[in-house]
């Protein structure tokens, strides 16, 4: 028998290609306070949308392999390109729950909408992979999907642009033509996005649910953990704590981590894969 | 006795880090119209900026060995990236000339300069490298060189929002501290740049001149050329012409490079390295 209470104290794995992923970590540590997490951000290799479907899964399982030995007990892809490709290797793969930030993100929008009318945003690569549409069509195949590409709001979001009158005039530029389509649910499809949810609220108008990935994959993970009985009952200490690693330190890594994940962003490590 | 008339009859090598570089090229073609150019764009990997000087070096010499192949006369790094870091180990393994972005731009950049104050931007890579600043200092320790990065720029050009007022906005935002300094001369330090010269000019104010590095890149190229008698005295045509090479075809790629090269890209393969 499986010793679950040795198992449950276990930390979660979550990889991006970047620090994008830091969102998804920060709504985890906001709905699961005990749980400690292993975070590998691969700030060397970033961005993964322009790579090819072959590389991703050879990074993702660079990565997950990694993370397997530092004995997590469940994996998190809080990374949409990885989603988007690697999800059925990695599950083949790996004996512990993967899940990755597509999936809750379509149920959710689905079961939010009204008039099955949803509209995506992300960035050129989850947009022309067209990786939420096809899980909201798997899901409802009678639901109306209009993506919008926002390649500006990754910067925007890095420097902490969200605030002045240009994130408002840009958000307004690419939201134009989606909010003529009659949504009432739009998918943040990009970790970063968060960020700029003040503004993109105002854009898309108050009517229009924002749907945020990586809310609705902490929720996940918090039932996934229930059912298991893998949800840890003990708190961090300061020995036994979250951990970050990065395969490079990107300029203004400190200063826009923090911006992501809210706080300080302690124990992190340069890695090599 | 080296045949020059063979040797001449050659094509320049250019690589960058992406479709950058096609500014370059733009130059190269205006300048010297009959000469042959093979590029490689590093597609799959790009960004550079963010990747250590190790990394580039590596990547700056296999993409310089897959040129040598195509017999060229002449390598021109056209990234700034690459240029920083990668011109000591290409001119120790070449025998060939080998330029970068950076010299040519800050030779021409203090020789313009009256009031000896010249501002660079460029990514946050090159403006942190400050590969130009230690270029023009090199040249005249006394200068005053004032850096701004621009994260915007690049998803800007790409995009083609060159003619928005949004534009104008973000560059107002970027230069309006550089605008301030007193400055005479401003490096566009990013092959990107170009394509928003326009709104760069109405923010710096018509007084202060822009320099261009593909432009003064290309100059140094035709002298180099001239110099060792090398110049193409023999018109390209339908089967000798140009050819480019990329390690991926990203999103939009046909549409982006056009923009670029502000013509029809032809003769594009993809090429594993």
């Amino acid at each position: 028998m499986k010793n679950l209470y040795d198992e449950a104290s276990r930390p979660i794995g979550v990889f991006d290609s970047g620090i994008g992923g830091l969102t998804v970590v920060k709504e985890l540590s906001r709905l699961l306070p005990n749980e400690k997490i292993v975070y590998f951000g691969d700030t060397a290799r970033v961005p993964y949308g322009n790579k090819s479907k072959e590389t991703i899964i050879h990074y993702s399982l660079q990565i997950a392999y990694f993370l397997l030995k530092k004995k997590i007990k469940m994996l998190v892809v809080a990374c949409n390109s990885a989603s988007s490709v690697s999800m059925p290797t990695l599950k083949r793969h790996f004996h512990i729950p993967v899940i990755g930030v597509i999936e809750p993100g379509a149920i959710s929008a689905i079961s939010a909408s009204q008039k099955k009318s949803i509209g995506v945003i992300g960035t050129l690569g989850t947009v022309s992979s067209n990786s939420y549409k096809k899980a909201l069509k798997k899901i409802d195949k009678k639901v109306i999907v209009s993506q919008q590409a926002c390649p500006l709001f990754v910067p925007l979001a890095e420097d902490g642009w969200n605030k002045i009158k240009i994130a408002q005039d840009i958000s307004d530029e690419y939201i134009k033509e989606l909010a003529k389509k009659g949504i009432d649910i739009l998918i943040l499809g990009c970790t970063h996005y968060p960020l700029l949810k003040d503004v993109i609220q105002c854009s898309v108008g108050k009517k229009v649910k924002l749907i945020d990935s990586g809310v609705e994959t902490a929720k996940e993970v918090k039932k996934i953990l229930e059912k298991k009985g893998l949800l840890n009952i003990h708190k961090q200490t300061e020995r036994n704590h979250s951990v970050f690693y990065v395969s490079d330190f990107p300029h203004k890594f400190k200063e826009v981590s923090q911006r992501f994940l809210s706080k300080e962003l302690k124990y992190v490590h340069k890695v090599k894969l």
